[in-house]
């Protein structure tokens, strides 16, 4: 019987095209790179289920992603095998065996994305693949005040990606907080589900909102003119990560 | 008549031999990467004098350099105007000029350094350049008791490479510290000057007390024998950063 294996992965993604394995067999994707050290371990055709999926240049501190194999390797031990295949660039953090139902994707009650600013004139060697560096002086206070809006169940349309087709664009923001440390800005929103560049676009929004472009309460009027026009740009993926998936 | 411009830098030193040009002209060094950005703008020859040298890998956020000029670019604009030609690793945080006599090197009162440990089981992909993974457990309390033995003026002729040809290893250690949070330990250490691969030796021996292979005291006993062997591991270049330099 083949047993039901659940990961823990951390990755940077700046090398990648996303998780998800895309058509063009010469972009390299997180799914394609993990699911193929798997196949190798367990002579099996792999499908790893991802929780979400990421885009280019995201990353990720707490993905969970699933599989069935029927290889005898200890749940807890695959996670130095597959750690032993992949590259420095991608690692399992926690390999376990789950109930047969466990679907990674299906069974997500809701995700916690994390988005760093560099804020100060600079830009930063260091943290040029980690941080999205801003300029721009940031009123964090405002900020905060602007996240409240946007906190509870509301039809997010504004911030989505045009390009996203989904139909109900109903979401639940739990948490969502503007937090500092030294040149360091970071916004932290947890919900049961996010739309197509959702998190770019508010962390965007709040942005025009801490350089006094936008007031606090436009967050209000943006979420409920449900147009993407109105709200603040997307931001580049690189300040980007999907911290914790909740089940 | 010449004009004297300091220069604040930081940059990532993953893909680097380290800051000093080098007889290899093949080795890619950071000196040789700023100093030829300077040359094509003002078309001279510029020789860039660093604070200190890192070796391959080492990172720093705070390096100081200088260099003579006759062109009439404004000081504080040196900074945009270099950055322009630079590569993402690299960047000029600041650029004024100085005093004619103002040396990088032979002015340098102090420095610190500071490296990263990132302290769990498993290894973290996103840090992967910019930390040194440490998987056992480690007692920050015995780690702190140790550094007491460091502080102050010693022969650190026990903590230098065996490749050094100094011949004076009297050094003052004024600050060192060991810092936790979450999973990352920091070492930050501040003195007067540096032997060759010092803070390097001083981590790794510090490590050997943090797993109870030495004792806080034996740091003392490791000084006075003024002998590399007793001393513990050189520690990956990854995980340092040059962090200050105080004129």
């Amino acid at each position: 019987m083949k047993r039901n294996i659940k990961l823990l992965i951390e990755y940077d993604g700046s090398m990648y095209s996303g998780w998800q394995i895309q058509n063009k067999q010469e972009n390299k994707t997180i799914q394609g790179t993990i699911q193929k050290c798997i196949g190798q371990l367990t002579k099996e055709d792999i499908n790893l289920i991802g929780c979400s999926r990421t885009d280019a240049g995201v990353h990720a501190k707490g993905f969970i992603a699933n599989f069935f194999t029927c290889s005898n390797i200890p749940a807890s031990k695959f996670k130095y095998a597959i750690n032993n295949k992949l590259p420095d660039d991608i690692a399992i953090l926690n390999s376990e065996e789950v109930d047969e139902n466990f679907h990674s994707r299906y069974n997500c009650l809701g995700k916690r994305y994390i988005y760093n600013i560099l804020n100060r004139e600079s830009p930063s060697p260091i943290m040029r693949n980690y941080t999205y560096h801003y300029k721009h002086k940031l009123n964090i206070d405002d900020m905060n005040e602007g996240c409240k809006y946007i906190l509870g169940k509301h039809d997010f349309s504004a911030f989505k990606s045009s390009a996203s087709n989904v139909k109900d664009s109903v979401r639940v923001i739990e948490d969502i907080r503007v937090i500092t440390q030294g040149d360091f800005v970071t916004i932290q929103v947890t919900g049961n589900g996010f739309l197509y560049n959702m998190v770019r676009i508010i962390v965007g929004t709040l942005l025009d909102v801490g350089i006094g472009k936008k007031s606090p309460i436009d967050i209000k009027y943006i979420i409920e003119s449900k147009d993407r026009n109105k709200a603040g740009k997307t931001v580049p993926a690189q300040g980007l990560y999907l911290d914790k998936v909740f089940y």
